[in-house]
């Protein structure tokens, strides 16, 4: 798939056949998200694939705007290591860059995903870290839902002139 | 140019011809970013481009680790609304994938780039919404160079299986 076909034709996908992700997808998408940018270069992420139906249903319950997650069968988190970049924002801006690597590359093999947002909300953080065990210091920032898509939705023209400024606002 | 391609051989590019990035290849790279995924599809970013030679001048003598940007021609600022998303974790998420986004597209129309980190660096991002006169409540986030390269970069192998877990850290 064309660069430009994956970023404008991409949609949050929510609706899943339960088909697991072969390995081979799996590892494309996480490589994908191991070439994003990152403050200094730090690569500062790590990814936790959680494929076990019990696990992925108990998450289910307890995350708010996660229950995709059982239908699609593989919940990547995108975790960032406050250890290796200790500012918050920065660690957060490396972990969203490699998660749309990761969007998009599943978008490429024709799978789909849906990120929902972990850290910097507490309660959302604080149970993935209890429930997954954590190491102390690894922040869970994205849990992306990825598999084999039962939808395919159109893209509204999200280009906004706007938004666009020109020297000065 | 693939996805694929287009991720695993992206890289931050801060060596440029000169030659002005043209108002087609612009409109494509911002709409790369406008079509980011966001928490509840807030789209909460703005684009401010700046390719006035003084200020670009001016930027680069103040901002750390910006000396690229005078060559390059061409700096996009992405910006945060905090009044459309009020959880900086998040504002800061968004532009971030926004800012991939752009990365990626620049990358794919042969254009070269480099992001450079502003808030929650305050200094930076103090400067920058100064000098640009940015609203109250607009965050700068991220500062994109972006022309025409001079050199081409190889990409070491990022895939690092030690952070990659499976079901348990």
């Amino acid at each position: 798939m064309d660069v430009f076909e994956a970023i404008f034709t991409r949609r949050s996908i929510r609706k899943f056949t339960g088909e697991p992700v072969s390995a081979d997808e799996l590892h494309t998408i996480l490589r994908a998200g191991s070439y994003a940018p990152s403050a200094h270069n730090y690569q500062p992420w790590h990814f936790l694939v959680v494929q076990d139906a019990a696990v992925l249903a108990d998450l289910t319950e307890e995350l708010p705007h996660s229950k995709m997650l059982a239908a699609a069968g593989c919940g990547i988190i995108v975790c960032g290591d406050s250890q290796r970049q200790w500012i918050p924002g920065f660690l957060m801006e490396d972990c969203a860059a490699a998660a749309e690597n990761m969007l998009l590359a599943a978008h490429g093999l024709g799978l789909g995903a849906v990120w929902c947002g972990l850290y910097p909300d507490v309660k959302s953080a604080d149970l993935v870290s209890n429930r997954l065990s954590l190491p102390q210091g690894i922040l869970p920032v994205a849990l992306i839902a990825l598999g084999h898509p039962t939808e395919s939705r159109t893209v509204a023209e999200r280009y906004n002139p706007e938004k666009v400024h020109f020297e000065y606002w």
